[in-house]
């Protein structure tokens, strides 16, 4: 048992060593994903599509709380109509896939993949609007998008990729704003009660803000290895693509007006956050809220008589959770390091011993702390080990984020850090695009991450610059 | 009131009079959809993407419950990928859409944006089987698919549309048959249980099944004019695709074998169905299994006290329906009108009078009689209703395909049936394509439909040739 459970370790690299090629040992040894060859997009496999069925239901189940609508819109954009608004386009135009033939013909305007829908969005709500009673219009879609890219990494930069995007209309800027703020607190409370991944929030500056939008606020958790991943974003964009789209509509004092707007996505990136936030040297450790299998039984000695009958009763009295009975014939040690690496929460073993004690052992993932329970208290147990797992994952994100998170005060502080001390740098910053450019090329890709929500100023002068400071952010490198 | 009713109502044009117009009207006045500036591409409103979300929820269970998982491929499929099986490029190239430029560049090979999944899926099979331990693989994908088309109508016939395209692989072919035969069975008792429509399922003939397919059976309910719809299609692919992507596993025995293949399919096309199958002059009736709103109450004189408070109480009591309060300001009559339209099921009226008496009133959707019930029973009679509206529709359903379809013993039958009763044609048939494409040119688009499974051969030689007869053929027009 115990050479198979090493044989089974032994085929991920450890993070230390190397923790890109241990993220993907990690996706693929535990079946998340394979590649195509189709450049740039992969495939989701059973099991990590299951994944990402539960962070769909989760978060749809978040969005139709507070009212909002599915829709679909086609998944093609006709040049001309990208190109309405002209930020957007130019942020988007480089990185479209384009349909050029259709039915062997060649067409006479090409269609553009989408990469983003606001364009189709807005066409269709020039259609639907028109009085103040029409308001708000809050819709969101599940699909895929586009975006050439030219490196693949599983989950984290992929041409293909699937996402939800909210799109609303508002008759009011304040309205649209406080849309904005309500969603990416929507994101902040997913990714913490639901992927056990605390985060900073806050503002994208000018630079860094989405094409097209005025303003733009983020998500953004904190790997293992200190680096950000962006975890959702939620912009604002007041009328600008009202405007262009010659949207309006007539207020309740028969005057016309423009609606302001909204979008915000969270994307399959999600699935990558939670892989380096909480993984370890044994694989995936899936928060018990997404994961496919919270609970694993794993029978000992299930030829003798009895042990697959009590394991059975055991699956049935834990039918609220999302339970796997693996009676294959593979070893116990086997099984022990196959649901490790899938990051399966809580591992059950019962055996004839067990049986006769009226008893089974509950093993956590996180600690692989092992707990001999009563039958009698199977259920409380598992509750509460469940959700002790939860608790751990976030406990142990935070510290990381914590430990992580660095202050400078002046360049030399900033380099130092930039070069040293992998992780998250607070330095003041004055508000100059010059300067977010420099620390980036200084540094080899330092970026500012946000303006972060309830963080004090720590001094007054601009870390990279020493002119007066207008705003804490936070910077990291990013994936 | 009754102006305002009145006054929807004329906005559809009777199904008497155009039926392809009352399908338009019903599809843009229900908001069901828009149309789009992408040519072929539609918009699913929110109510119209809701109905999309029942069906799929409602299959997707039915799928797990047998075992299968849902995965997620790439959207691109590579020219020289879909080229591996020669019957299927074939037929499928001519409607491809073609991705030819991505991130400003030429690309080396044209992707095709798929229009079916069969050559994605088998590469990804080629990974993944390798011993008869991994089989069977039972898989299904939801996504959007496209299929360069000429013509638009809503649901029926558009470029882009959403299905779930099941692909398993099997180690026999009697496994595989199995499988091909149990998910037409999946499909007939989705349509019967839950879109309340009986249909006729059998074999595709030669002529028409799907390319690459070695066997295709399909379910083909009749619409309310007469004319089939596709209903969904199962395939049984041999080792065809196995041997032309070298899919290979080597069996218990030690030898290496090809798997065995099988896809299935049900689209978007579904809510076409609903439409023409259930609907009448006033508009759309949801079977519910599948309404987004399966009551409305809507409460009389809702100003006056006590009115808005007990109809949130009842609708508090039918919380395990899907239910609406529509408390807007609205008249009682636009309102009547307007879910009429959207064919909810139940309509639950409630006013200071009805709730002296501690009644309400239902009134059904299809036969819009009035029952007066007493609160005590509200549970139990809603239950009743709902159940009731479901068997009225299949039996409707049900009656309508009975009564349109008509048995011809020989061309002149055949003929006069085809140019005067809408409907399908119970005809013999000699096996020979050319009776097909015979029948087909001179009745304007009669086809074959299917060789239907329990149906009695009604003569000995075909209608169309007078030559011995091999098979008994349901023929009929399409959508």
């Amino acid at each position: 048992m115990a050479d198979n459970n090493k044989k089974m370790v032994e085929q991920i690299t450890s993070m230390d060593v190397d923790f890109a090629q241990w993220y993907t040992d990690v996706v693929k040894k535990a079946e998340l994903m394979d590649y195509s060859s189709v450049k740039g997009c992969m495939i989701f496999r059973p099991y990590g599509y299951a994944i990402w069925e539960n962070i769909q239901k989760d978060l749809d189940a978040r969005f139709k709380a507070l009212g909002h609508e599915n829709v679909y819109m086609p998944m093609f954009i006709p040049e001309s109509l990208l190109q309405r608004e002209k930020d957007h386009v130019e942020g988007f135009a480089p990185e479209c896939a384009w349909v050029t033939i259709g039915g062997e013909n060649q067409l006479s305007e090409k269609l553009c993949v989408r990469p983003t829908s606001e364009t189709l969005f807005c066409e269709h709500f020039k259609n639907v609007i028109h009085s103040y009673r029409d308001l708000p219009k809050l819709y969101n879609q599940w699909c895929s998008v586009v975006r050439w890219e030219k490196t693949t990494r599983p989950f984290l930069r992929t041409s293909e990729f699937l996402w939800q995007e909210g799109h609303t209309m508002h008759a009011t800027a304040e309205e649209a704003r406080a849309e904005t703020r309500r969603m990416l607190k929507v994101y902040e409370d997913f990714y913490l009660e639901s992927l056990a991944i605390p985060a900073i929030t806050g503002q994208k500056t000018e630079k860094e803000k989405f094409a097209g939008a005025e303003e733009t606020y983020t998500i953004e958790p904190m790997m293992h290895n200190g680096v950000a991943l962006q975890g959702g974003t939620s912009h604002y964009f007041g009328d600008g693509f009202a405007k262009a789209f010659d949207i309006t509509y007539t207020d309740a004092d028969n005057t016309v007006k423009y609606p302001h707007q909204t979008s915000w996505g969270v994307s399959t990136r999600s699935i990558g956050a939670i892989i380096m936030t909480h993984g370890d040297d044994n694989g995936l450790i899936l928060p018990p809220a997404i994961a496919p299998i919270q609970v694993v039984i794993i029978p000992a000695a299930q030829h003798k008589p009895g042990v697959l009958e009590k394991a059975t009763e055991v699956k049935d009295r834990l039918s609220k959770y999302r339970v796997k009975l693996d009676d294959s014939d593979q070893s116990a040690g086997w099984k022990f390091s196959q649901y490790e690496m899938k990051g399966v929460p809580v591992r059950l073993e019962i055996g004839p011993r067990d049986i006769e004690n009226n008893a089974c052992v509950l093993v956590s993932r996180v600690t692989r702390e092992k707990k001999f329970i009563s039958l009698d208290n199977l259920e409380a147990e598992v509750e509460a080990m469940l959700r002790q797992v939860h608790d751990e994952l976030v406990d142990r994100a935070a510290k990381n984020l914590a430990a992580k998170t660095y202050e400078a005060h002046n360049f030399e502080e900033f380099t130092d850090i930039a070069e040293h001390k992998p992780g998250y740098i607070k330095a003041m910053w004055c508000g100059s695009v010059e300067c977010e450019d420099k620390i980036k090329d200084v540094t080899g890709g330092v970026k500012s991450r946000c303006i972060p929500f309830g963080m004090e100023p720590i001094d007054t002068v601009c870390a990279c610059c020493g002119k007066p400071a207008k705003k804490l952010v936070v910077w990291g490198r990013q994936y």
